[in-house]
Parts: structure tokens; C-alpha cells; sequence
């Protein structure tokens, strides 16, 4: 229970992504929610058809629990970037160890797995945090690209790794960066 | 896409429970991912040891999409709860058949499930609905509870199905009723 009082910070912690109606930016509680809906209703686009579902909720669910000290690194921030992984890394060491050892070591080796993306699961689970927050700026006509000045090649860089999980998903992403760009919310 | 664009709203959707810190309202979609992460937590407390965990979280993740149209009715308000029921079938009607027939009836099928605690599975989801805000309640001093006025009889009266799905959840809800009458937080 102490750790279940610890998670409720992740509440707080917002990320540079608007909401869809575009009031306010989103927590990452709410971002990890809707990513678990988007892996139980999309997983049959996964490349991999025996793909663990449950690992994948599972990813999607614990990814950012290690912003709580780390804080929401924003992707396209290069100099943030640079200390990202040891902040995450003390502070997974922090949270997931308020867990009955078991536990601890399951959380650890889930959210190792998510970071490295080396497993099907991992993936497919980082891709759909990928594209969560990419059909968010569209939907919100790119106010955050905008606003940091974000062109079309850096969103493909970032992104282009989903089509190894999820042709399907690639192809989507694909459609909405052109109309994003169409309409001005990306650079060329 | 346009079903996960929906539920989107959900996040706007806010409740009477205060957040761990007091800062301000928990809102639904916030709500629905402590809850899974609790069923991935909590599940060995589960009297039913052949509990199907993915099950239980998936009944979490979309038990409140309903109240995108039909709104947050609180607990302790018998003349709203009046209408609850009709309220919500509407709203799971229109929601949930946003999607392909397979996956509208899957959702709507967990939904109905979770709503009748009749099976191990969605009897420990709903123990897990419970627990949550109780436990929110007494973190944060039981202003929610002075607020409406509320008596531990009624706290017990509507969370005591809680052992019927694990006895170590129903101990530890005790324990904090019992503590919340002691500190004031709710009347005798």
C-alpha cells in the first residue's frame, strides 16, 4: 500500500502533450491509462500474432512510474536528454524497492525490458507510446509542435521504429504526419 | 482510432475523491490506471488463487468509460443513483459500439460483467473500486467524507462485499475505517 500511495504522484507529473480538447497538458497517469486501452484494442496489428497482451499492459502501465523523480524528459529537448537514463535508473531503484522484493524485481525487469525494446512486448508497447502522444498534436493541430518548432524529419526519426512492431500502426502515423505537415503543424 | 479519440474524454471526467496530496480532484482515466496498477499488485490477495489477472485489468481499465456521458454519480447520493443504471446502459450503448462489433461486444461484455459482481474476477475488480477512494479518503483526511457528511455504517455498509473477494483487503479497509472514526474523518 505504500507503494500504491507512492504511484499516485505519477498524477501529477505532466508531460508536454495536450489533452484532445486541447484545456489543458496531460499526466502521466492518465497517458499510461490510455496506452493500456490502446494495447488491449490494437494488438492485433502487432507484426508478432503470439504477442503477449498482459506483458504489454503491463509495460504500458509501469513505463513512467520512474518520472516521479525523474520528472517528463521532453523528446526533442537533446541537452534533457543527456542525463535522462541515470535519473530514471536512481529513481527506479527508489520506487519499484518500496515493493516486496518479488514484485520489485518484476516492475524492474518490465520497465528494463520497456526501455530496451528488445522483446516483441517491448516493442509493440513502445510504439504505442510513440503514437499516442503523435495522434494527440494532431488532434490538438500541433500547438506543441509549434511551439518548439518541431519539423516532419525529426518526428519521422523519432517514430519510424513503430513499423518494426506494427505495420498497420506505421501506416497511420505516416498518414497523419503528411496531413500534419499539410496543414502546418510540422516543418518540412 | 476514433473510439480511442473518444475515450479521451475521459480524462475530463472528475470524481468526488481528492488526489494523495489534496491538490485537486482525481479525474476517471487517472483513476482507471491506479486501479490496474493495484489488480497487478494485489492480485495474490485474491481469494480465487486461478483469478484471470488480464481479465481483472481490462474490467478496470474500462469500467468508467460510461460516465463520459452519463457523469460521475456519487456513491453517497441515493437520488442520483436512481437513474444511474439507465444513464449508463445509454452511454455503453453509444461508447462502446464506436468500435468493431467484436471488440464492442467484448467491451461491453466486461462492462456488464463488472457491473454485476458476479464472477471472481470482476467481484475482485469491484473490491479494487472500493479500496482505491477509501484508502484516497483517508489519506487526505477524510475531507471528501466531512464534506457529504458521511457515517463509517454507511462506509461499511457499501465497501463490506470487499471480503467477499479477499479477506486481506477487507482487514486493511477495516483498519482504516476503524482509524478514520478515531480521527473524525467520518461520524460513528
Amino acid at each position: 500500500m505504500t507503494f500504491i500511495k507512492e504511484v499516485d504522484k505519477l498524477k501529477g507529473i505532466y508531460r508536454q502533450t495536450l489533452l484532445m480538447d486541447g484545456s489543458r497538458r496531460e499526466n502521466d497517469a492518465e497517458h499510461s491509462w490510455h496506452l493500456a486501452i490502446m494495447a488491449l484494442l490494437l494488438s492485433e496489428h502487432a507484426k508478432d500474432k503470439n504477442i503477449d497482451i498482459l506483458k504489454v499492459v503491463k509495460m504500458v502501465l509501469v513505463h513512467d512510474i520512474v518520472e516521479i523523480d525523474a520528472g517528463d524528459t521532453y523528446c526533442y529537448d537533446d541537452k534533457a536528454g543527456l542525463d535522462k537514463a541515470e535519473r530514471e535508473i536512481k529513481s527506479a531503484d527508489r520506487i519499484f524497492n518500496i515493493l516486496p522484493q518479488d514484485q520489485a524485481e518484476e516492475l524492474m525487469s518490465l520497465w528494463k525490458e520497456f526501455e530496451e525494446r528488445s522483446t516483441p512486448e517491448s516493442k509493440f508497447a513502445a510504439s504505442l507510446d510513440r503514437l499516442q502522444p503523435l495522434f494527440h498534436n494532431h488532434q490538438t493541430e500541433g500547438v506543441s509542435w509549434i511551439e518548439h518548432g518541431i519539423a516532419a524529419e525529426q518526428v519521422i526519426e523519432r517514430n519510424k521504429h513503430i513499423g518494426e512492431s506494427s505495420e498497420v500502426l506505421w501506416d497511420f502515423a505516416k498518414e497523419i504526419i503528411d496531413d500534419s505537415v499539410d496543414k502546418g503543424y510540422l516543418k518540412k
